[in-house]
């Protein structure tokens, strides 16, 4: 990956360093577009296999067929087709977690303002560390008028790993069934995922992040009974069905019906490398077991910092580890900047966040225990200097 | 460009090839994100400077300033955002020229379905051979009740160019002032355009067909005017502003609002290439006066063909020169395929439209004179063997 060369790099859950081999795909793809058309019957053949063979190499990781699946430009189209496909009435309502997205939420804030629909956050933030039980939580939320649910499988901002199976079922078992939408940035790539038996309606999930693929591609899984309920919004060409005199008959049957026109198709084949890149090293499981072992690892070590609290008091069960530098006792938000900044002078890579205010690394199946300790001693260096 | 070589290539309404310089700048911005991150403040700033950059210079070459620009991932997505954005009112109405795309059409559709919102089509079809002002046709078909007139600069199936100044001074000059939607996808890099003295309020293109850019990133104009009233529908980080707990607050103040979350972004680079590219050669209205001519050289030729009739009785105004192939004084469909399909194996590059069933052939600025004299030759030869 040459990303890494010379770096100790802990952003997956920003964007995943892309490998070699998929730099290679993507260019020899633009190649192959010139070479055969670009627009020519050849090209245009090439392209359709080319989106058939990635929606079932997508479908094949999240334990699904390639019907369910639509290809989208990142996660987050992937959460607005359903949030924007679903036919709201005045008066539904929609629960949110408190720890989604900020682009979610106004979207969300968006649909209610459009459509007289209202929100409301259930807290799962504090069931991180063991007030609550999250399935209780949302249980204890919904409203007789809940329509749609909107939660993140892992949280990108503690990296909790929520019950989807159990979150979904209660959802479910409501009198009125509530829809379940969930952004699935930090756990596809990262998650042995079978999505079918969860029972989740709609899951929206980027190549870019753990997958390690190019960023400008990712989907949108789309339970098949959910789908016949769940209108296309932004609409072209990629999703139409015409008759002879080129004519809109209808959708797609497939969630290709959710798609719109033109992408840039080489990065097609650069997820697909990114995908099998990561199965040479191991299964799903394996990987997610090692990016845990390496997160415990880290989590430990940030223990023995005084001046560091981990948000999450007992060990990870994702690749995400969160951490509040504090002043005086309390979290000091100038204080992540600064260590954030002075780390990557020093090619160490890590992130703010906003709520909480903290600073969040992340391991990867590939990273190596060599980092996670130089991370920390890079870490107690930089506050030393500074808190003294 | 690699995509000529050994080609006679006439399908730039649906891709341009690309330039080596324009396939080096995405290569080598697909390196420097990995150098610089791939997710890191380095990147992030590499990241806006682009996308600044980018918006500037496409405004540049659309007579317009970069806050107008909204950067999208295909015209179609681009005409969606205004489609969508309307607060449409049951009872309103929408008026489509009948010679737009069918994806835009299906579009149409969903949304009078979803708002009880009507449209009709105007016939400018015809207007090509002179029955007719197009912007005479628009005001006769407008309503009372109509919001919005969606109409292309330049038809895709018959090339036309239409009179987009005065077809919006007669949408402006109604009682209830319509706005106006332009598809863009076959003017923008083919005609010297200056939007802001136009008057239209939305005008959607992509880089990847008269620009001979990259694949997967277009964008959109929006009057400034406009944009106030103007919704975002999908949403995401890259279109709202946020405090300092990351809670949305707002809109972007510029075309960035209707921008949604993570692009490929060495498309950028590319795109800029590729503008940079066609500048080399002349200027737009110099450009556009070649390849006016190169069509008009290939359009006389095909009058010379007794089996083709060309759907323009007059020369053409534009790069897109449609025609038919003749069975018995008929239009053939079958014809048309095989024609495409035959000299598709020769290296010959056109394509087949459905509305009017014909085949349709394209000059660029770049196309030689030669080209053109050697597709007319082969058509010639094509239906020498066929039609005898």
């Amino acid at each position: 990956m040459p990303a890494l060369v010379g770096k100790r790099y802990f952003n997956y859950g920003g964007q995943g360093p892309v490998a070699q081999v998929t730099l290679d795909a993507i260019f020899a793809a633009h190649r192959q577009v010139q070479k055969l058309g670009p627009f020519s019957g050849a090209a245009n053949q090439w392209v359709t296999a080319e989106a058939a063979q990635t929606r079932a190499a997508i479908a094949a990781e999240l334990g699904t067929t390639a019907d369910t699946i639509t290809l989208t430009e990142d996660v987050t189209v992937g959460c607005n087709i359903p949030l924007w496909g679903i036919d709201w009435q005045a008066g539904d309502h929609m629960l949110l977690s408190d720890c989604e997205h900020p682009g979610i939420i106004a979207a969300v804030q968006e649909i209610c303002r459009r459509f007289g629909v209202s929100y409301s956050l259930c807290p799962l933030l504090e069931t991180i560390n063991g007030s609550g039980d999250p399935a209780a939580v949302v249980a204890d939320h919904l409203q007789p008028n809940t329509r749609l649910l909107v939660i993140s499988h892992i949280f990108w901002n503690t990296g909790q790993v929520l019950p989807l199976e159990r979150i979904v079922q209660v959802c479910r078992d409501r009198p009125n069934p509530v829809l379940t939408l969930v952004d699935a940035a930090q756990s596809v790539g990262a998650l042995p995922l079978d999505l079918p038996s969860s029972g989740v309606d709609f899951y929206a999930f980027t190549g870019h992040k753990w997958w390690c693929g190019p960023a400008g591609l990712g989907g949108l899984y789309v339970r098949p009974e959910a789908r016949e309920h769940l209108a296309p919004t932004f609409i072209g060409w990629r999703g139409i069905t015409t008759d002879a005199a080129a004519n809109p008959t209808g959708w797609k049957p497939s969630g290709q019906r959710y798609e719109v026109a033109t992408s840039n198709y080489p990065l097609l084949a650069g997820l697909r490398a990114a995908i099998a890149y990561q199965a040479e090293w191991g299964s799903a499981p394996q990987r997610y077991q090692r990016l845990v072992e390496l997160a415990q690892r880290l989590w430990s070590q940030l223990q023995d910092l005084p001046q560091i609290r981990t948000v999450r008091q007992s060990p990870p069960d994702s690749g995400l580890v969160s951490f509040w530098v504090l002043e005086q006792g309390e979290p000091s938000p100038a204080w992540h900047k600064r260590l954030v900044d002075e780390l990557e002078t020093q090619q160490v890579y890590l992130r703010t966040l906003q709520a909480p205010n903290c600073v969040r690394a992340c391991t990867h199946y590939l990273t190596l225990e060599a980092e996670v300790d130089e991370l920390v001693a890079a870490i107690a260096a930089t506050l030393k200097r500074g808190l003294g």
